[in-house]
């Protein structure tokens, strides 16, 4: 946990980073969030994030609290009071604080910010890489505009739960055509017998993911062919290899989908490459 | 605003009144709630919301914090001490504060619970009722799981921000067949020409309604002809009448549908009717 954050101006121990219980984040998940990685104690691709995060802002049409330049500063000063040099750091934004009524306030609120930040084991991160992860396909169930990234995850929450509680780490939602949409906090890759590297395009199905941008200059620089299309649980079963992108775990090799195995069992070279080569393409800050 | 508020554990002043940034409530909307409509003091049928409540709760396996008897005490403290006789009792149980991880807590973590009470104005709800609503509809966006009375309610802000935007009053989700599934926050009835009350009968995609249940009782007591069915929005356009039932606004008179005007744009006498004899049925303790 964080041991000091960012809440609405001040930074506060972990104990009192508190926000008020009519905050709407709190009664309507009517916010948004990024998550960093930290890497030597600076930001991956910080401008993407921030611009990503004013993009969600702007779809539910909540204030900027204050220039994304002054969100960067906190984020890295929230960093710097956790001694984080490498984890992750959190924004969110929520609306604020109002009487509890459903449609937005009618008298402008100050939009609540929090941040914090904590550092995660390298080794950790590299040694689950090494062996790879399970995931498990479970029924697209959220709804149509995953795109903006809301802190409304209750139904990625019962998803994860349900891969931790089947052996696995991660959860791939299928739609009702049958087709992969995005794990429940990261996007779904996979690698075809003939190298191409497959994943879905960007839209309201799916959150355009900071390192899924970034991947795709990786694929760029080493030449590997990239396919934007939808692919199937089958497909993925028969995959040469597999993989997720989040922020969090940059490129993680996936070994085993649905109890199936996925290319022998054993991270795959290209998803290995792509994690080593990675931070080659990301902005660092 | 609530001026005093329960907080796990403690009464505190509204402006006191916080929880920890790391919530699991604030950050993946992984919590529950209920609202009662407070009379005379009292609460309007609060067995049948704690029971609500709990089948809430078990829904996302949330441990219940306290027995549902000290539930209802704390809710009608918090009523006393706010002084409220007529208005709102708002309970929200979330799963707790953890480090941020979707998945849930793997150490056991107290579910947090806050409780508030706010006066509403009752000349103001009676003369609202008697002009009636308007409302509008819109696409159902929301995930398969709304008969949990959970706080993501992301999708239900924005209708509701788009009916204020379009001068109504609540917005209904319709289904990809055509079906009014229900209000942002409320369910949704219709009256036809020969007199019969017609409401979508109960699965996932609807809440299970308190006051649509109290009021099943009122139409049987009444000798009115009750029809659980799905109805469309064309139907509702003709209908001779509609209505709208909820904790706050008990039965509320829809004169306009997406502009059209129902039953000549003034209340019905059933729904005017049900609204005079509903507190004659609900239970107040």
């Amino acid at each position: 946990m964080s041991r000091i954050a960012y809440v609405n101006g001040r930074y506060l121990p972990a104990r009192e980073a508190s926000v008020n219980v009519e905050d709407r984040g709190y009664q309507f998940a009517d916010g948004v969030y990024e998550v960093c990685e930290v890497r030597n104690g600076g930001l991956v691709d910080a401008p993407r994030h921030l611009a990503r995060l004013q993009r969600s802002l702007g779809e539910l049409r909540i204030a900027e609290p204050m220039p994304l330049s002054s969100l960067a500063f906190v984020m890295r000063e929230t960093v710097r009071r956790n001694r984080v040099s490498y984890g992750l750091v959190y924004l969110q934004i929520t609306r604020g604080v109002a009487r509890r009524d459903h449609a937005f306030p009618t008298q402008p609120v100050r939009p609540s910010v929090v941040v914090t930040a904590r550092n995660l084991s390298y080794d950790k991160n590299q040694e689950t890489a090494r062996r790879g992860i399970a995931v498990i396909t479970t029924p697209e169930n959220r709804w149509p505009r995953v795109d903006i990234k809301s802190v409304s995850l209750l139904p990625n929450v019962l998803a994860k739960q349900a891969a931790r509680e089947r052996g696995a780490y991660e959860a791939w939602f299928v739609d009702a055509q049958g087709f992969v949409t995005e794990g429940s906090s990261s996007n779904a890759w996979i690698v075809t017998a003939d190298g191409r590297v497959v994943t879905r395009p960007i839209d309201n199905r799916i959150l355009s993911g900071i390192t899924r941008a970034v991947l795709m200059k990786v694929l760029e620089a080493l030449q590997l062919r990239l396919e934007e299309r939808p692919f199937t649980a089958e497909e993925s079963y028969a995959a040469a290899e597999a993989f997720v992108t989040s922020a969090s775990q940059i490129v993680m090799p996936v070994v085993k989908i649905d109890d199936r195995t996925v290319g022998g069992g054993q991270p795959g070279s290209v998803a290995s490459r792509l994690r080593e080569e990675f931070h080659r393409f990301a902005h660092l800050g």
